[in-house]
């Protein structure tokens, strides 16, 4: 998707080769035209999938996919990282490593939300090792729901996530997929 | 707020005299339809206020920032509750008690996003104790941003905080103030 492309090598800051900071526009402050745009890509890439239920996962996530939800005319679920008070009971599990944060968690959707009658599509904003998509397609196959796929807005496409998930038969699609990064070259994008 | 105040009637779970569960369409499922209602009710309320930034808190705030946002053309802001690798240097901070997870912690905004050019509406779920608002507040403060006010979901008007806060002279709105509630009688608003 060229405008994320653009907006990315306009506004995103690279640190290393491997922390791309988009949190001007993507997932600190956020903006919601973008997330308008995004979110009819997604509506044209899945519009065939019949889906009736968005999956994500909190924190950063979660705008992009209720604007998205807003194309598909679906409720979204956000996936919870810990567990609280105001979750009780009959709910799946799964753990993911988070690279990021550098420790294990567990994430957990409510039983009754998700089941057998779903077509579930998958947002999220980054992928890179594909340990938060791995939790949540477990979540949707532990629901015997329909995984139709994900929709990830950035792909760090150096890393495993990708091919691994596609690898395993799962659709991916990536509106902006970075082949390499580094401070002096800036942002390079798959072809 | 009458269809948001219907909707709890219909769908809200009551736990004992203090937790209500709207996890089936506001903090855990969303309905987005419902979310477009709820921001169209928030600009008619701040409509005069020249809004140019939503800021809100991670998690359940968001997908609703999100969407309000899309009625006042502006960005959103969630602020942060954990350090990551991925939000470095220059930061503003203060300290919540979140009463949900039983613990205090850090809330945080990169300093580039607010200022004092920006003039800021508010957005959360709920409304209780006030801590999660007076962290928000104390970090507009510090941008020396102009605070409009908070828009809220859901107000547990039987809790000090919207009172606490309305007598410091903010301006709070609340969609659906909780006047009373048990598992026997269901959920009473205030007048």
């Amino acid at each position: 998707m060229k405008l994320l492309e653009q907006r990315i090598l306009r506004d995103g800051k690279v640190k290393g080769t491997d922390i791309l900071k988009v949190d001007s526009f993507l997932n600190h402050q956020m903006d919601v035209k973008l997330f308008a745009e995004i979110g009819k890509e997604f509506k044209r890439l899945f519009a065939d999938c019949d889906v009736n239920k968005i999956l994500t996962i909190e924190a950063s996530g979660i705008g992009i996919a209720c604007i998205t939800a807003q194309f598909f005319d679906c409720p979204v679920i956000f996936a919870k990282k810990s567990q609280t008070k105001n979750i009780a009971g009959d709910v799946y599990t799964s753990k993911v490593t988070s690279f990021t944060h550098g420790r294990v968690y567990d994430i957990m959707v409510a039983k009754e939300f998700l089941g057998p009658s779903d077509k579930v599509l998958v947002i999220d904003d980054f992928l890179a090792n594909g340990a938060a998509l791995e939790g949540l397609f477990d979540v949707i196959d532990q629901a015997g729901a329909q995984l139709v796929g994900a929709g990830i807005c950035v792909e760090k496409a150096f890393q495993p996530g990708g091919d691994m998930l596609r690898k395993k038969g799962y659709r991916i699609e990536s509106l902006a997929r970075v082949q390499s990064m580094d401070e002096e070259h800036g942002v390079k994008f798959v072809d």
